[in-house]
């Protein structure tokens, strides 16, 4: 286990009166045991109890060979999970269960009367996770420093002539050469005029001289997610008003990062992208939120958005990611992972954001 | 909607007493309503009512232009659907909803004391579409037409000198060819001695000649999943115990298919492949279930396993896919999609199981 953090959590818990809960979602599980386990449909369910006697609930499917530090407690395909599990909980008390555990498990158990109420206890250790701690810094600034080098892989082999796909395809490549284990992420590469919808991924246009195409790539490495957009233009210089566009969106992302220190609003990053965009007239065309938590997920909890009026705190680490999209002509991202300090922050990400024809 | 399908739900609710329910999976979702929507975290029901009274809860993020013919009750990301579902449920009366729907809207919905009892009533759409209707069925077909076509095109490409992993990519570019949508899961490309593992999946081994190769692949057409798996080998014949186990694989595939009728145990129809390999010595390396329903979903509800003694019906199809693993040497699996009939069965792939040497 891994006790920093398995403590932060049962402080929080004892502030929020949940003298127990499950956590079920494998990277949570994985957060606090440092082992990934993805079961599937079948229940894994790290209980945690505030008296200490903390038990692990895994399918012989998946083995566990090393000590972990805490009791596991076995179930194979033909028992059912829910019987050892009420068999653990504490009589008519409040238990705290994953906001994604599938409901046929929350059925089964409330069928049995063996607990008093139950709460969505995620936001205690979705809270958590947003804010890292030392080890984890060291793995997503790696993360990051091997999807930098992806990016600068891939440009060297960006060229016309070749379609979304197949450099799809290149990238699960390079981000296995560079020693990530996978995308975090299915990439977006969206030469124009698909870049102009954010939801693009990737299709079977081909590139021409001329486009503009957007990158936006991650992998994981030790199971910690990178994310990063770039934004660059095939063939030729791109025309001024794709240059002007480019260079807003571009300030937009200097100038969100430009404030970001601890204290400051998730909604004020977000309002710093925007007001720049918006008061050069492209407001209408920046159509998606700032930012959002990262780290074992791509999408942790936490999101930089207009609504979020929560404040940044040191250790979170989030994308900052304005655009805009002009539909059938040119969609311009550009995205970095940043760091909260004390009083500023760090960017993870160091491609460079300047124009850049390949 | 699909007024045939939501009838027998409807039938099916009044026998099992249950009022309404939510249907929240986007599978069984399309299944009824002909739509499929994949909303991730947010949250989208069908809402059916034995009055007939449904409704169709969606976020404004996925928009529906055709008329679906059920009342589509629209909410937006500042919203939250539980407020819509609670005001529409009839109170303090039994709720049906999906096995997957997560915690977190279950026990947001508990709380506001609306719902006499809840239950898990994904077990009446699960059974209804593992038997497949003629719209089905005919979708079933061409979807495994269609693959039966990538395996040949797959084999002409197939040679010593390439990666597991490039063949995955050619894979995804062949099946787009043949008019799939994509994969129905991960491609298993395992060369000798991968294959042994049943759960490899592609990784950077490169293919030599005297290698076996399993191929285990499926794609999507229509939303529906195709599954199909042959042993090749590479460059030349295979020894005589490779030539030996590959011939009782083939006919413990053989064997099963042909007891298939309706009346007929799933778990007959694993005994039948089991028996005949265990008979001639490879019992303990047969390590998996036989079978599986697929439809909508590669994995649908229903296994062909030993302890399911549930009769098989027309209309049903699902896999036969006996394997022997002999560790760090050779695996073969061979499978085919059936469509069960009233005397007999239809087997959906047309690919030759006899030796191939490529």
């Amino acid at each position: 286990m891994k006790d920093s953090r398995v403590k932060k959590v049962l402080i929080k818990m004892e502030e929020n009166k949940i003298p127990q809960l499950i956590v079920t979602s494998a990277e949570s599980i994985f957060y606090l045991t440092g082992k990934m386990i993805r079961s599937g449909e079948r229940l894994i369910a790290l209980y945690l109890d505030s008296k200490g006697n903390h038990k692990f609930i895994v399918n012989k499917l998946f083995p566990i060979h090393e000590d972990l530090g805490v009791e596991i407690v076995w179930y194979d395909d033909i028992e059912n999970p829910i019987d050892r599990l009420a068999s653990i909980v504490k009589k008519d008390e409040v238990l705290g269960v994953d906001k994604n555990l599938p409901a046929h498990f929350l059925i089964d158990l409330m069928g049995r009367n063996v607990v008093k109420v139950f709460v969505n206890s995620s936001p205690i250790i979705d809270t958590l996770r947003m804010i890292k701690d030392d080890e984890e810094i060291q793995i997503m600034k790696e993360s990051s420093r091997i999807n930098d080098a992806v990016m600068l892989k891939l440009w060297k082999n960006l060229k016309a002539g070749f379609s979304e796909k197949y450099y799809a395809n290149l990238l699960s490549e390079i981000y296995e050469e560079e020693g990530a284990s996978g995308f975090s992420f299915s990439p977006i590469i969206a030469t124009s005029p698909n870049g102009a919808d954010p939801h693009h991924g990737t299709g079977k246009d081909k590139i021409k001289v001329g486009d503009s195409v957007v990158l936006d790539i991650g992998g994981k490495y030790k199971n910690y997610c990178s994310d990063m957009t770039r934004t660059v233009f095939i063939g030729k210089e791109p025309s001024k008003e794709h240059a002007e566009v480019y260079n807003i969106v571009k300030s937009a992302n200097e100038k969100a990062i430009s404030i970001i220190k601890e204290g400051v609003k998730f909604s004020d990053i977000d309002k710093a992208a925007r007001n720049l965009i918006t008061d050069a007239g492209y407001g209408e065309y920046f159509t998606h939120r700032t930012g959002h938590s990262i780290g074992i997920e791509c999408h942790d909890f936490g999101n930089v958005s207009s609504v979020n009026d929560d404040e940044v705190k040191a250790g979170m680490i989030f994308s900052v990611e304005p655009g805009i999209y002009l539909k059938d002509n040119i969609g311009v991202r550009i995205e970095d992972l940043v760091l909260v300090t004390k009083d500023g922050c760090e960017v993870l990400n160091s491609v460079t954001k300047e124009i850049t024809v390949l």
